[in-house]
């Protein structure tokens, strides 16, 4: 039986594939890159997220663009990650990565592409509803993705590579190249269903832990798992000399922090009116995930 | 003397200048990669166009971020543009570029940086003004800018390098390439100042026009131009075997071309309420312009 997470990614993947068009009269190369990289699977935990912050403060209708535009984003970070000059990977999601299949040139422009896409699906949709709201919704997405965010992480984690870092710079790091994305998922779900102040920020917060116990998961998967389960090479982070959660604490301890992390999250829900049932349970399965 | 456009481009500058932090406790390198790209001079033809266009439906008050992001976009293309794996230029505006002073890593991300940085300015402005006028300004440069715009044209240029190709599917390049920004610059302050559907569809052919002009001129300049004069590498199109007006008319048709195409323009101004003195002198500048 599929579970209810399985359910909601299922329904991202039908949206995502209304994200692009299929053909192009004149640029077809682009939008194969580009739908290349946002139809290769994971787990597409952001647009979950979303979703379920949203139905949580009692959301109604649909929000399909902001949703698509949080995967586009993310996705367009992992090409432009995966590029010979960044971390030159040639596996991502258990397929060669962007550059690989399309070159490099493509692959950059891919990339642009699907963050440009992201915001003029956003900006189209706040208009047709002549919504203030949904422009908001854009405006955290824009900010969890730039220079003070998103863009900022990857910048520290560059500069840490062959490094020894303290905890606290790792955190930083961690806060803003994935935590500040994920927060966002939340938030945005949070203010697109209209929640109140008190919600949004105590959702918000919930976002912030589990960004954090995303990462924390991430760094012990990469030791402990396989190439297979994990869909890209697994060691890595020893072979590229990354600071990691092992760097400081055994994977023990990582699991621990990780719970603990968790806790403090899933209490954060207390102050959302309607049901977290579906935020407490991903929040958990985000501990003892495999992949 | 001064002429009228060293104004407004001394005005722009002095915008740009705060459009981004000098000191950062986090993200020093980014920053300094980002505004080393967006304070390298340039002739800031489309903030120019933009403020003229704005002024001249009769708008009031300041448009600063709109000002800002649509240079921040053209700058992110450019840095993106002279890397390795695209034009590969070591030069621009008579500066190494980006990526030989920072690094390919840091000149992607700093690229990225300002396009997300461009959107986060202007949504922010919005929200502040709650005006859907500025969210709609803002879609014009997201359209504009993305697969069906500005990238488009980077594509189907790339595709183009080493080719033979017609005269239409060269035209198809600069209309997406050059053109898309040029005519959003133009239209963004139009909606911005509050024209009527009529002058915004009239300033929006005047932009296509000079988009064209600009591009015309752009390819005999890098013919008959010096390095010191133009501030980067001429006869670059005959080394890289690239198909430009040149290809297809001599210098003097071209120059034919544009002035048939300025004309045009100007006629389009026939139909703003407002004075468009500013804009039909800028057009005729265009052609003649020497960089």
């Amino acid at each position: 039986m599929k579970n209810n997470f399985e359910v909601y990614r299922e329904q991202i993947e039908k949206h995502l594939k209304t994200a692009l068009p299929e053909k192009s009269a004149n640029f077809q190369v682009l939008y194969d890159a580009m739908r290349y990289s946002l139809y290769a699977g994971g787990k597409r935990i952001r647009p979950t997220l979303m979703q379920l912050s949203f139905e949580a403060v009692g959301g109604e209708g649909e929000i399909v663009p902001y949703l698509c535009a949080i995967e586009m984003i993310h996705t367009y970070s992992l090409i432009h990650d995966d590029l010979p000059a960044m971390d030159d990977d040639d596996l991502r999601r258990g397929k060669p990565t962007n550059h690989k299949v399309f070159g490099e040139a493509t692959a950059i422009l891919a990339g642009d592409a699907l963050l440009n896409e992201a915001f003029t699906w956003m900006l189209q949709d706040a208009l047709e509803h002549d919504d203030m709201r949904r422009v908001q919704a854009a405006h955290v997405l824009a900010e969890a993705s730039g220079s003070e965010g998103m863009i900022g992480g990857q910048i520290l984690d560059m500069q840490s590579e062959n490094k020894v870092i303290t905890l606290e710079e790792l955190q930083n790091i961690h806060i803003h190249k994935t935590g500040a994305l994920i927060a966002a998922a939340v938030k945005m779900g949070a203010i697109l269903g209209g929640g109140s102040p008190e919600e949004v920020m105590a959702l918000t917060f919930y976002g912030k832990y589990l960004g954090q116990v995303f990462q924390i998961v991430d760094d012990v998967l990469d030791k402990t798992s396989t190439d297979e389960e994990l869909g890209k090479p697994v060691k890595s982070d020893v072979k590229n000399n990354k600071n990691t959660y092992l760097s400081f604490y055994d994977v023990e301890t990582c699991y621990k922090i990780a719970e603990e992390l968790t806790a403090k999250a899933i209490k954060c829900l207390e102050r959302v009116q309607g049901d977290t049932q579906l935020l407490e349970e991903l929040a958990t399965s985000l501990v003892h995930r495999k992949n």
